[in-house]
């Protein structure tokens, strides 16, 4: 069923000189097919055909881009078997955290259908004109967000579908109107050639043009770098590690014309524990982020890898409950062979650095990942800032602070995050509110008595953050405001009624909440 | 009065090693006081200080920021007569223009001060949490824009109010909640120097923290070099040449952390002239455009540069009436004699491409720029595409085409532009039509039978546009949407009421247009 070779629109690449296999995480078994990296010739063909499709899905307007995401979410529960049993294959993920995170992939693209069909994220402005105004006439300004052009999708490999090919930022990207090529992840290829299968056939009941979705192959870094410096590339969307996406934004940086990166690039969750919390909770809360720690297999880019915590009543407790709790969690095969050696390695790097803890034995668990805890103290963390580097694993890191100064200054010392955690009582709320502004300038979202991993998919989310959590602070990859990243406003002055869109003109018909002379309302 | 030492807050700078004075255009005279550059330690504790006062100025709120605003604007119309003079002599603009660039820049101030005031700019977004949801719970979610921090902005010497060290960046970082460090132009310091002290009166009036507003004076580039690659410096805000923003991003490249550079650099803006319009109304049309083109010497980032028009009726008219209007207009001292040279290497730049026309005689009007009108086939332009680039000064390049298509083939070969023009009259609706879309995506802002100088500061007015006109494409520099890009989104997750922001409380007690669960309303 799979072949293994690029989808340009719906034509298959021709088989060429570099082929890879994805492996089977658990087993080391190589599975079947051969996938064949894309030539520069299909990439630039991909990229050709998407610049073609532009005019076409923009000019479908939002209902009819909700009703093509639809037909995709359709297609995807249609293929959920075979989707299932290709993604566990290509992961070792369980079944049910595959079919979740299915059905969160068809959430989410029924939410961007939502947002584009309700059509309110062009954000339409209309400034009346005053002809007699002195001494010049004051023209008539409109203005909206319209679609960026063909645009880049790098999908992570620790969830290939909701993050994947077809995860968020290619949903985002199609409901704002921009045709999407996609790199495939080559840990997962054959789960990226199903959806892709899936995009062209909804595309095609669609009857809309083949070229807004293109999907290639490669194990290498030739296509990543052909696509991202094509001209005709607008702007990309990258989801996976500090390296892959520090790499992409060089290959941007050579471009003649700088263009847009949005690359989500993980970072280590600080989990700050208050007093009064650890003294009433200490045991429990540890066994609690235990279990964030181990969600699937600490591959997840919100895993709560830093806890600060101050000694005190209930500290003990909390470091008890939250080894125990990673002692005891099972080992699990990561995604990669390369993930599970740069686990180790990273844990080792740490140690390295002072933190303490006993490097897991490679023999108990070959390719997996093994649970556990390193330890370090305030002092030992402010000498070694390194130590605030993300180990992508199933480990976190406790820094035990001696006092609120020693924690601050821990604080003060990270770098951008993508979420921060406060654990707290009531009766911890004065010290909370003189944390939280810290908090708040760190990270894109900030956690109250709640574990980072699990991001939901809404329309007030932030997954985002400063630098090196992301390259662009000012976005996020989920949720509904993902969507206005791959648009740009666009002012028209004094034009014809009938040269406008449809979401400018005067009798409002798509009912688009609006902005008129500066006031918002649905008019 | 004024002093020549950078402003450090209100305490001012130390006499440096290095001095420069600002020179009368018009007359070539010396301008006292002797300006001395910052050194170091002042850009680091003009920092330091923004740094300091992030915190109150955010505190503040909208409706604070809005009176700070308000005060400065009174402040500026307090100081208007010196301020005039100052910046005729530093310009060699008329008083008209400046009187009224003055008043635009209040404007622009209030404007800033009303949208902080009404709130809604923030974008605030409620999710309802689901504590019985399963299999998880659903979190509550609120996220809304809050101030980047620390900002640098760069003015601009053709606007030094209305783009300067107080224009629309450091309006509308103000108003965002961002204290700014600006970098005065060389050209004119003095009125820069006027500006500030007009801001610390108002943050005095109004007891806020100097560090709101600092100036650097510099001659050179290491004050820019050390500001922007500061730690603590969040966004940069430039207006200037397309070399000095290309010089101002390679600087922040260099940092260790990427930030935001908002520079808009400039453009040809094409004026695109359908048949009807050219048979209609060819000569007034030509003396129309002349107009634009000498406004403020063409020492406009909108000038509009490039008028592309396919022969046939009405075409001689509108070429003589071009010409004449451009050869009768006065040679207007430039506002700096390197501005002066940059515009006859400019003009002989495209004319040893192929562009007609005869260097102006440099003897008639020394550091003048004397009006002059470049002609080339369409054919001629598409074998030199390097005459889309701007010469800054009162020049406009007509290309003349054998037909639409191509017409077609020179706007394809353009840049990003700030403005694109359409003429038209009624009967050109269907051709219009079909060029709009490639107008759309080559500017950020479509006129139609208007001139691209002048730009409205409002609510819809986009100011920006693809690259090369500007280094982020997605924001605008004029008007209310410039708000945003000195803020990013933060999220709290089921957060206690009492520590949330007041735009995220339940009770909305700033009557802020919001968004819940995915409805904007005033709830």
């Amino acid at each position: 069923m799979l072949q293994g070779l690029s989808l340009l629109g719906p034509v298959l690449g021709d088989p060429g000189d570099h082929a890879f296999q994805a492996l089977n995480p658990a087993t080391g078994e190589a599975l079947r097919p051969v996938f064949h990296s894309a030539t520069d010739a299909e990439v630039d063909r991909a990229v050709a055909l998407a610049r073609e499709a532009a005019s076409a899905l923009e000019a479908l307007g939002g209902p009819g881009r909700a009703e093509l995401l639809r037909e995709i979410a359709k297609g995807l529960e249609g293929a959920a078997d075979e989707l299932v049993l290709r993604v566990m294959a290509e992961t070792a993920l369980p079944e049910a955290r595959v079919r979740g995170e299915l059905g969160r992939t068809c959430f989410q693209l029924r939410l961007f259908a939502d947002v584009a069909q309700e059509g309110s994220w062009v954000e339409a402005r209309l400034d009346a004109g005053d002809p007699a105004r002195t001494p010049l006439p004051k023209p008539e300004l409109r203005s909206m967000l319209h679609a960026l052009g063909p645009v880049a999708v790098f999908g992570a490999s620790n969830f290939p579908l909701a993050f994947g090919a077809l995860g968020g930022d290619t949903a985002s990207a199609l409901a704002a109107g921009c045709p999407v090529v996609a790199k495939a992840h080559p840990l997962n290829p054959g789960t990226s050639e199903l959806v892709a299968r899936v995009v062209q056939g909804a595309l095609a009941r669609r009857d809309l043009p083949f070229g807004c979705f293109s999907l290639l192959f490669d194990a290498g870094h030739a296509v990543a770098r052909r696509l991202v410096q094509h001209g005709d590339i607008r702007a990309v969307g990258f989801t996976g590690s500090f390296q892959g996406g520090k790499a992409l934004l060089e290959l941007v940086a050579a471009r003649p014309e700088p263009i847009p990166v949005y690359a989500e690039m993980g970072s280590v969750n600080p989990v700050v524990v208050l007093p009064c919390a650890l003294a009433a909770r200490g045991e429990a809360l540890g066994r609690t982020l235990a279990a964030s720690v181990l969600n699937g297999g600490g591959q997840f880019c919100t895993c709560p890898g830093l806890i600060v915590a101050v000694k005190g009543e209930g500290f003990n407790a909390f470091r008890t409950g939250l080894l125990q709790a990673l002692q005891a969690g099972t080992p699990a095969p990561m995604l990669g062979e390369g993930l599970a050696q740069a686990y180790r390695a990273g844990l080792a790097h740490h140690m390295g650095l002072g933190a303490v803890g006993a490097l897991p034995a490679v023999e108990a668990a070959p390719g997996c990942g093994v649970p556990h805890l390193l330890e370090v103290s305030g002092a030992g963390f402010l000498a070694q800032p390194a130590l605030g580097e993300e180990v992508f694993g199933p480990t976190t890191m406790l820094v035990a602070c001696e006092s609120e100064a020693e924690r601050s200054a821990v604080l003060a010392a990270l770098p951008g995050q993508l979420t921060a955690t406060l654990w707290m009582e009531p009766a911890d709320e004065a010290l909370a509110a003189t944390l939280l502004p810290r908090l708040r300038r760190l990270a894109g979202r900030v956690l109250f008595n709640g574990v980072p991993t699990g991001v939901e998919v809404g329309y007030a989310m932030v997954h985002g953050g400063p630098w090196p959590a992301t390259s662009a602070p000012g976005t996020t990859s989920v949720g509904a405001a993902a969507i206005a990243r791959w648009a740009r406003p666009v002012c028209y002055q004094d034009a014809p009624e009938s040269l406008l869109p449809r979401e400018l003109r005067a009798d409002n018909s798509l009912q688009l909440g609006r902005m008129r002379d500066g006031r918002w309302g649905r008019h």
